[in-house]
């Protein structure tokens, strides 16, 4: 894949601050580019860029309200994550043969139906409710089969795997 | 694996509501028996329990504030999921042989010094920042290598996996 954005759907800076940071932290670690949401929000921008500047790596924030042009013009595959899909282990070989930009949707709680229609994929990581969150980790972790967990930041912070300790390194 | 619980560390109902139950959802639809909280919490009890009736499988809700007791007595292994742990890539295959009950600990923001002690592992899913929820889809997926995405629950509501629709089957 060329580049993967993750668009985050319905956010309500009132509601889903914590939710929607996680989302965006967890595209970063797992290895999308950047994170867009429908709404405005500066302080999940601020905390998301803030990461992003400590523990390195490039990662884009963006905001884009009219969500349904950008996903009807986007240049490459869009696959919308959602429990009602069809099931990741089945699309999975697929998916990753996709050479394309990726945008990948996730809603918040609805998500109004005519995204199921324009969205390329609708892909469930089990057909269970349970988190946006979660389902965005496991889909990264298998499109990339598994390589993105290697992924070296080159940040001014650094965390040096330990058994028992907590060990942040800081760059010279 | 005979049994695995999860214990959420650190829920503070005022801030963690979505999160955790976010954390429990997770834990129910990829494998796990249980969630306890070290906090009593009746709105993600009822959250949780209210899907699990309707979606089916067995899964209980716990509380326990003494938690330092519940993992140092607990009769099986103990992994704590953390960003500074030992990456779980290169744990994988060790923890999959792990026969007994096994406790999986998720902190929410700070989590005590101790817990790296007294816990078993210190895993890290990335060591970046990101998030507890992912953290635990990914442990998840992995120590079951992906069976648990195929499990069914025989609950009243049933999703059939659709190319576009949204389809409810539910029980006779």
């Amino acid at each position: 894949m060329k580049e993967v954005k993750v668009l985050r759907l319905g956010h309500r800076p009132s509601r889903d601050k914590r939710l929607t940071t996680h989302v965006g932290l967890v595209a970063r670690a797992l290895g999308a580019d950047g994170i867009i949401l429908d709404e405005k929000d500066p302080k999940i921008e601020k905390s998301i860029i803030d990461v992003a500047g400590r523990f390195g790596g490039d990662f884009s924030f963006g905001v884009e309200e009219k969500w349904r042009k950008l996903i009807k013009n986007w240049s490459g595959k869009t696959i919308h994550l959602s429990m009602y899909g069809q099931k990741i282990q089945e699309l999975e070989s697929e998916l990753r043969k996709i050479t394309d930009r990726l945008l990948i949707i996730l809603g918040s709680e609805k998500v109004p139906g005519e995204v199921y229609e324009i969205a390329d994929y609708n892909v469930a990581v089990t057909n269970q409710p349970h988190s946006e969150v979660a389902a965005l980790a496991i889909l990264l972790d298998r499109l990339y089969e598994g390589k993105k967990l290697e992924e070296e930041f080159d940040g001014e912070l650094k965390i040096i795997p330990s058994e028992e300790d907590k060990i942040v390194k800081e760059k010279d």
